[in-house]
């Protein structure tokens, strides 16, 4: 069978206008990622501070096939399925809400100290599904707007725009939200007519910014939700990977009023390859028909985007979590190790490169994080992609330029750091030439 | 930790309104996929023709293992990756548009005569993900429509649904699409002021009527998008399991004018617990960057609904392809014989149980499939969820009300039976079972 010979053709048609296409494509937060994955792809021998991916030094696909077998014996052993059964659950398709939801509901009262209802889970192809489930469902109206606390991940902007949401900035201050700027945001979209459904934030180890929320401020935070009447959508990719000590319970273990919608990740956790994610939505729903689940809203729109979650996926999750007692925090012991280790190294390096005494000393700034993937580092010039490009081909370190991550003029001076993909050898490395480009950027 | 103590409750929040959720969830058709899971829940013991699923006779979990080593192999040694990139390949995160394009390309090319550049192929988490993507880029403004070949997939409707996008039916008449009403509904949509952007049909075994375009309707097809300037969505998730001889190309393969998007899936070919498909959009667009592809558009909009599917996935799916020299007509031989077997089963055992000259001899009648999954059955009186339900729970059998598959008043009295999922004891009982019921509602 060979292709076209024979047919009327009537020459090729004209190219479709971008213009006609949806408003998101021409919106430069879809373009950020373009240009982040399309600059790293050109110079592939750059030390990367750039990608927030997961650490690769662990990774085996040997563990793939032991964590099938995992869930393929627990299904066995403590489901009593069949042969048969097994087969199909793994390799048909399956309930659009998924199939791993008490391991997830079990994993969270083990590590998170939160209690939820399984059937108020869905297990999503990564959290970005989550989120655009969420601001689907969420979004009805064209006065219908989400706060996010700025700088944000870009993936939430992006989700936003493709349900034509508008993202109104709220700013992260030095608690990690700043409830005053909050307040002024609600009030004043309010009084554009605007109705603001929910707050976006990543109250532990925030992407790109660092900063967590400490207790105090998670309950004045859900204390604000209420008087607001919003939602929170709660992103907690990071929240294992703290430094050490105590962490502050999540919002969704202090949530009473089921204001929180908590958004989840085994990207980081349990292996990205797997693109499992998923969402907490207890809150109830009120129809025509009853009363119902959130989760159950979503599933329906979930139904229609992706039809459900690759089972043999949430096989390789699950067989992870069965392998450690459903604990990700056991599972991950080596790797918190290594991101504390590649944190502390890059603090220490940047500390050792730009001592308070030198010459760039009250001029070049960071953070630091107790946790997380990130650093942020601050210059006294303007950080743009044209800048990025530079470092990458001349001075071969790639990193992010921290204008991505907001809506608004925000972070023009800043860059970000990642920490978690690297050795210290290649830390060590990608420092001296982020140094050697910061020098240059000297004034003379 | 626990979840709760100490915060400041306040008393839960009230419940979400509906009505303040998307649009999409009052749609009927979210809530056909909803019901009918639901039903096939609750009489689990019933004979069900009315899932759509794949055969599962021939599921086996060790296959997963098999195919999983057979695409390392295959990046080892015709890739001449490094144990550590095969990891990082299977279990980091990946490309957006996917990693097993080119596999994808060359089995279009082996086994449908269509040759794409590898790179205007985004592979999706399944067929429905692509449709979403495609609906997601093409509706831009309230007058952008679609139009369907009617009846349809509810998953089409449900895809345009969530973007807001009216789906308007054109009649499938004897041949698979009526040219004649495709002219008549473009020339309305137009003169109401309506954009109609594109039409999707699955000119294979058509879900649910069964039908197939000859070639010559084809043809005809493929001048009408050109002469309405349309493009079409060929969805061809059926097209192996014809019932022998001869099938025509399909349109993507007679596409001179780049109007095809092409929309695959491995859910029936290659394994539906993979959740994996894929879209070929080779068609350029035009923007202030100059000439892209729309296969880049999408993956921008795919990157923030899922970031990239399952690599994991993706090399279970390429497994497959590789051990059969990336032809799923031979990977699928004992499959497709199992359907033919089915199919003939069905047609027989229909005309053995209403007979031209007994008692519903005239008043029962289906079509004639010439492969594909599904069975078209007339009756004489309505044909309505309720029916379905005590069809369920009196006579225990289960099949699926046409009206679904209607965005209008069609299919009252007709339903669809699926015959992929049965063995021949299953479909003769089911068949007796589903007799009984029809006698039952002869008019005494």
């Amino acid at each position: 069978m060979t292709g076209g010979s024979g047919t009327t053709a009537v020459g090729a048609r004209a190219p479709i206008a971008l213009a006609d296409l949806h408003d998101s494509l021409a919106d430069p937060v879809l373009d950020s990622m373009t240009f982040l994955n399309e600059i790293a792809g050109r110079f592939p021998d750059a030390v990367s501070f750039a990608a927030g991916r997961p650490y690769e030094e662990f990774f085996e696909v040997e563990a793939v096939h032991r964590y099938l077998r995992r869930y393929c014996d627990h299904l066995r052993d403590e489901h009593g399925l069949s042969e048969g059964q097994v087969n199909r659950t793994l390799l048909q398709y399956g309930r659009t809400k998924g199939i791993v939801h008490h391991l997830v509901a079990t994993n969270l009262s083990v590590d998170e100290g939160i209690d939820v209802d399984p059937e108020a889970i869905v297990v999503t192809v990564g959290a970005q599904e989550a989120m655009f489930l969420v601001l689907r469902a969420l979004r009805s109206d064209p006065r219908d707007v989400l706060l996010a606390v700025s700088p944000n991940y870009v993936g939430i902007r992006g989700a936003a725009s493709l349900v034509d949401m508008t993202t109104l900035p709220v700013r992260d201050g030095s608690r990690g939200i700043d409830l005053v700027d909050l307040a002024r945001v609600v009030r004043s979209a309010r009084a554009a007519g605007q109705r603001p459904r929910a707050l976006y934030l990543v109250p532990d180890f925030a992407n790109p910014a660092g900063a967590s929320l400490d207790r105090d401020t998670r309950l004045a935070l859900l204390r604000a939700a209420s008087e607001h009447d919003l939602l929170i959508l709660e992103d907690n990719p990071y929240g294992l990977f703290h430094a050490g000590g105590d962490r502050p319970a999540t919002l969704k273990a202090m949530d009473d009023e089921g204001r929180v919608v908590y958004l989840g990740s085994f990207a980081k956790t349990g292996m990205p390859g797997a693109r499992v994610g998923y969402v907490v939505a207890d809150q109830p729903v009120a129809g025509p028909a009853g009363i119902g689940l959130l989760a159950d809203e979503l599933s329906k729109i979930k139904s229609m985007v992706t039809v459900n979650t690759s089972p043999l996926a949430q096989a390789v999750i699950a067989g992870k979590l069965l392998e450690h007692g459903c604990s990700l925090v056991r599972a991950n012991e080596r790797e918190a190790g290594a991101y504390r280790r590649n944190l502390r190294h890059v603090l220490d390096g940047l500390a050792a490169r730009f001592p308070k005494t030198g010459p760039e000393g009250d001029r070049v700034s960071w953070n630091t994080p107790a946790g997380g993937f990130f650093v942020v580092v601050t210059v006294p010039f303007v950080v743009d992609d044209a800048l990025l490009e530079r470092s990458a081909r001349d001075f071969g370190v790639l990193w992010t330029p921290m204008h991505h991550f907001y809506a608004d003029e925000g972070g023009s001076h800043q860059l970000r750091l990642s920490v978690s993909l690297l050795q210290p050898p290649q830390i060590e490395q990608g420092l001296d030439r982020l140094a050697a480009l910061i020098r240059e950027m000297r004034p003379v």
